[in-house]
């Protein structure tokens, strides 16, 4: 069990969220934010390693819904996190033991610790998927047999809806749907599950690595050492998993469009002193696949960030612009996301690429 | 009360049922074959007018909710229907001493009768708008102060939605869309009311009406006597309302558009000895405005109906097509849908028209 007690802390988590939403996942900002607030004011969050908790406690995650462009809008109201809690527990019939993140990458990093901060009730160092992902049934919570509802969604004007569904599939559609009627942007308590099914599912310390990515990018950038040869050796030294640094150059292109409340788009980016290099990286709400002239270097669900080369800051989808001079980084993902199973719900196909799922190992 | 303990009695429900409907609602169809097979099987439905229930008894419609072209393909299933009953009295926490339509006008007329058939509840004798609407927002119910939700919305897969919302607009946006999920067609509770409410709310004896009309045009059919003149006669004995034929010829153009899950569409009719008349009717799901010559003659909420020319029977807008002999048919709307509250939720401009309401015994 540790307490965030720091500012530093949640800035540090933030910016490591951003890197794991793999350019989606929304900013955490306005999150970061409220409990940045909630610190100063001496509520801080708890976290709890999934082995601290009882096989029967009740876990609940907490997530803002929505396009990543309105929810780095979205200002989270302290009413509305206790209402969603108050109606969850409502809704579930009993007191929630502990909240847990549907997704580290992004803004869903900060919605339970806000919650936990002014409820005092404590977060799970883990999440359902260790990255950002784009719909609900590929989330390891889904894939390993949990299921996101029975669930309920609410927006600020006391709009509230809940939902049984079938299959998460449906959950997904149907989430979808009526975020878009409450006006693009829902918060919702999903995926009832037991302790005993979290240590099961989750993807394990994902809190302890968003604090610890943004801490080594801001001590690397404070101490004037090489930020990117330090988050690397921090990223490799992640058992199983391994980072390199895919290309360093400048966004030559970029392209955003929004089409059935995703967010496609593609940046182009050359070699700053051999601009015969060509690096692109598709996007479909995060970054899909990073080719080096024309070669697939990373793809899905291996995880591509694109950083600012100058401080190290992780870039969302949205921040890129034409001219940015920037490194992108590959980052092998969590096991459980290689597993056949996961891929068949995360894997290259479901985005519409025609291309199996290599790690970035053998890239 | 009353017993309906004849399939010919349904036959003439469902027939005035459609020419209520004003062109939309949908077929009551497949509503019609599952309550015949209940009364074939000695399942009568029981009807209630409003001052036989108590002011504290609690009052539930059951509608099916989707496009119209979906819901005349869409069987009625008893499990469906068995469960939602137990989803909503688990839901709203008693049970429901009786149901009521939302909505006579089409095939809404038919799924309360089927609960009705198979549970024993009575079915009250009225319903929320006396003709179709495209909206919740637009029944009597609604304008008159009670709540569309909670409401449940289930599938025949499994999915069930809850609703709470702040209005009723939201609560159609919502179902509109969890409707769309669930592929263009869902089952719903909703409207909980008392007895009480009921009776201020609820455009009355319309079941009746229903019958009464499917009756006049099948006895005058059977009798030879002149069909349209019997119902007119009708129709004028309602207090407060009158009827009349609008016109008389041929559809010589008909066209159909479904978009942002609308049917629009437009008729254009000529005399059939005098080919110069033109007569045009609008169709947003239902038959909005008639213009003789390009003069309005009816406008919503007055009703217009199409009925076959020879055979008296009513038509649906999906009905309609090039060659039929028809004639029009306009009937002024229950006073409850032109006092100005009313008009102000379902009057011409609420369908972009842009000309005011005018009752049908000025035009």
């Amino acid at each position: 069990m540790f307490i965030i007690d720091s500012v530093q802390d949640i800035q540090d988590m933030a910016r490591g969220a951003v890197l794991l939403g793999t350019g989606g996942g929304g900013d955490p900002y306005v999150g970061e934010l409220f409990v940045r607030e909630q610190i100063r004011g001496g509520r801080f969050p708890k976290i709890l390693s999934c082995d601290e908790i009882d096989d029967d406690a009740f876990v609940l995650s907490i997530a803002g819904i929505g396009a990543p462009s309105v929810l780095v809008e979205h200002l989270v109201s302290e009413k509305t996190l206790h209402r969603i809690l108050a109606r969850a527990e409502a809704f579930y019939g009993r007191r929630v033991d502990a909240l847990i993140s549907a997704e580290i990458g992004g803004a869903n990093s900060m919605f339970p610790l806000a919650l936990g901060a002014i409820s005092g009730i404590p977060v799970l160092d883990a999440d359902g998927v260790g990255r950002a992902v784009p719909h609900i049934e590929m989330t390891t919570f889904s894939i390993y047999g949990c299921k996101a509802t029975p669930a309920i969604l609410m927006d600020d004007s006391g709009n509230v809806v809940t939902i049984e569904a079938t299959d998460d599939r449906m959950a997904e559609d149907l989430c979808r749907v009526i975020t878009g009627a409450m006006g693009a942007s829902s918060f919702g308590a999903l995926y009832p599950m037991t302790g005993k099914q979290v240590k099961a599912v989750a993807v394990q310390r994902t809190i302890t690595q968003t604090l610890e990515i943004g801490r080594t990018i801001r001590q690397a950038r404070e101490g004037s050492q090489d930020i990117f040869q330090s988050l690397i050796d921090y990223l490799n030294s992640w058992s199983g998993r391994m980072a390199r640094i895919l290309f360093d150059g400048k966004i030559v292109d970029v392209t955003h469009e929004t089409r059935d409340g995703w967010h496609f788009g593609r940046v182009t980016m050359t070699g700053l002193r051999d601009s015969s290099d060509e690096c692109v990286v598709e996007i479909q709400n995060e970054f899909l696949v990073c080719r080096l002239n024309g070669r697939t270097i990373t793809i899905v669900p291996d995880l591509i960030s694109i950083l600012d080369r100058e401080s190290g800051e992780p870039l969302t989808a949205e921040m890129l612009s034409y001219g940015q001079r920037v490194k992108v980084v590959g980052y092998s993902a969590d096991p459980m996301l290689v597993r056949p199973e996961s891929l068949e719900v995360l894997g290259p196909a479901k985005f519409g690429i025609d291309e199996p799922f290599r790690p970035l190992a053998d890239l």
